[in-house]
């Protein structure tokens, strides 16, 4: 493994936007035990995925700042300091933008134009990786999905996160504010928001699994996709954040193979020991965002800084269950599981 | 020349947002002549091109509702009785979205959701048709561009645009508000602003060319654009909105052949008879955000709708400048004409 990357860190001014979600907090982990300077901001907005005992553990070696990344004159203060922002602050629910896609754009596009508008007239050296998604190629014309892919997003979401990956190379190229973006695919693991399923259906089927509950595939459980664990989309941060080959450019950052929501469910099942998976028809409301088969080609991102996944997924699942059965309380509230049996 | 399209708007209930604008006026006056019962709305704010004189001539024969198409409640009560909106409001300067990215993400992105979720919830059977742009492709990687090419804006304006454009797509693809857009490129003809140049270059070079002025050239004025004439660009959007074909889809709306700078400025101060050429090097802020050639493959919306560019380049800046030599006053405020020698 090329160390290089990591020693980058040492001593490094680094700012986390969405340092508390899931994504976040473990990049935040990372960060500290390679000796980083880390400053998180998170609005901690209900049912977003910001959770402080994501940090547990490490609360007393970094610095929390709650903040709401819309607010201008915040942010203009907050990344004076900064050397490296990850910016990971966002609404990640593909149905809450359906429902009220102002709010989406709010939080979506507005805070991207905040951070880097800071950024411009603040502090124009700050390198900022950006957390994208493969949400914006919609339905894919082919697969693997590589970069060169037409960006055609499915739902109000994943228009708002392209316009703010847009936004980030703008920057980058005009006003010479260091940018670059990650389209992660399925991202699962420790510390993800399981209190509801709108945000990915990964955590849910974790939870439901682990709960003994029943998990349902909609259709027949053919559509494949690739699951990244979150300490590799982690690394690939890190990696991003150091390398100024990175710069301008977009990166699919995409699990070790695809898998078939049939054999995830089953897998899942039977690494948890508990669960169990039935077949129920499509509701229209989804199936009308839905995509089909996807999975990334993550190719250029190892071309050009090394990377790939290093977790199985067997592996990945394991340590992910192992997580939540041992902190069940703190990502659940008890009187929200009324599934319970 | 289909004549159905055209009979389509006898008497037909049309909404045009921007339509005291340079296109949407020239829809206007197309619409009136086709019988249609047309409403325009346009917030006439300074400096955006709207103007009442481009409507001159037919006021007495349509209804002007002067409203910020951001404001949910009046956009929710204006849909309801319309069967056709042309939805051509907008802030189409690409240097002032660089100026401040805020306003142009209210007036590209947030007013594109106003306009859609008045349908959604007002009159889901409206049929939209948005006018977009090829600023959203950036700089071509092969030439002609067709549909099928990459969106990569340049500015925070072409990332807005897109933003706006995706948003008609997903309206149409998940709650059946049918809607198409026509990624216009460079648009010229009587009733574009023309009072300052911040607009588009090719306004600004007809304004010049009639003061006889002096028309400076980035470069060597090799770069190749394609221009459609007014007329023609609103002649696609009858088109388009009559034609349930285009629902879900875009469609390039481009010249009838390339031209280069050097060229087109030749041909202009030829027809003008008066202006001159001057070659000047590139103003950095420009350099950053120019995208050397482009030209339009518009065979897709020819193959579905029929339609082609009718009018000639030479014909079409004739008219232009005999329509502004008449109209002159109407277009350029006499104390803004500090280049008149």
């Amino acid at each position: 493994m090329n160390l290089d990357y990591q020693n980058f860190y040492r001593g490094r001014r680094v700012m986390i936007t969405g340092g508390l979600g899931f994504v976040g907090s473990c990049l935040a982990h990372q960060l500290v035990a390679l000796g980083a300077n880390v400053l998180i901001v998170d609005s901690l907005i209900p049912d977003y995925g910001g959770n402080l005992f994501n940090i547990d553990g490490i609360a007393d070696r970094l610095r929390v700042n709650i903040a709401d990344v819309r607010q201008q004159s915040t942010m203009n203060y907050l990344v004076r300091e900064c050397e490296v922002i990850f910016n990971l602050a966002g609404q990640v629910s593909h149905i809450d933008s359906m429902r009220d896609p102002y709010s989406d754009l709010e939080i979506n596009c507005r805070s991207q134009l905040t951070i880097l508008e800071a950024c411009r007239y603040n502090n124009p050296r700050a390198k900022v990786v950006y957390a994208g998604t493969r949400q914006i190629y919609g339905r894919p014309d082919s697969l693997p999905v590589s970069e060169s892919h037409l960006v055609r997003p499915t739902d109000v979401n994943g228009i708002n996160k392209a316009a703010g990956e847009y936004y980030h190379l703008v920057y980058n190229n005009v006003f010479g504010v260091r940018a670059c973006s990650l389209r992660l695919t399925n991202v699962y693991g420790p510390r993800q928001l399981i209190r509801h399923n709108r945000q990915g259906f990964i955590g849910w089927f974790l939870r439901l699994a682990i709960e003994d509950r029943t998990i349902q595939i909609y259709g027949d459980g053919s559509q494949l996709r690739d699951f990244v664990f979150v300490d590799d989309a982690a690394d690939a941060f890190l990696r991003a954040g150091a390398d100024d080959a990175c710069n301008g450019e977009v990166f699919n950052i995409g699990g070790e193979r695809p898998i078939s929501h049939r054999d995830l469910t089953t897998l899942l099942v039977s690494v948890a020991g508990s669960g169990r998976v039935e077949y129920v028809a499509w509701p229209a409301e989804k199936k009308a965002i839905d995509i089909g088969d996807f999975y990334a080609d993550s190719s250029k991102f190892a071309r050009v800084t090394g990377w790939t996944p290093q977790t199985r997924l067997e592996a990945g699942l394991m340590r992910t269950i192992e997580f939540y059965r041992r902190h069940f309380d703190r990502y659940v509230d008890a009187s929200a599981s009324q599934g319970l049996a």
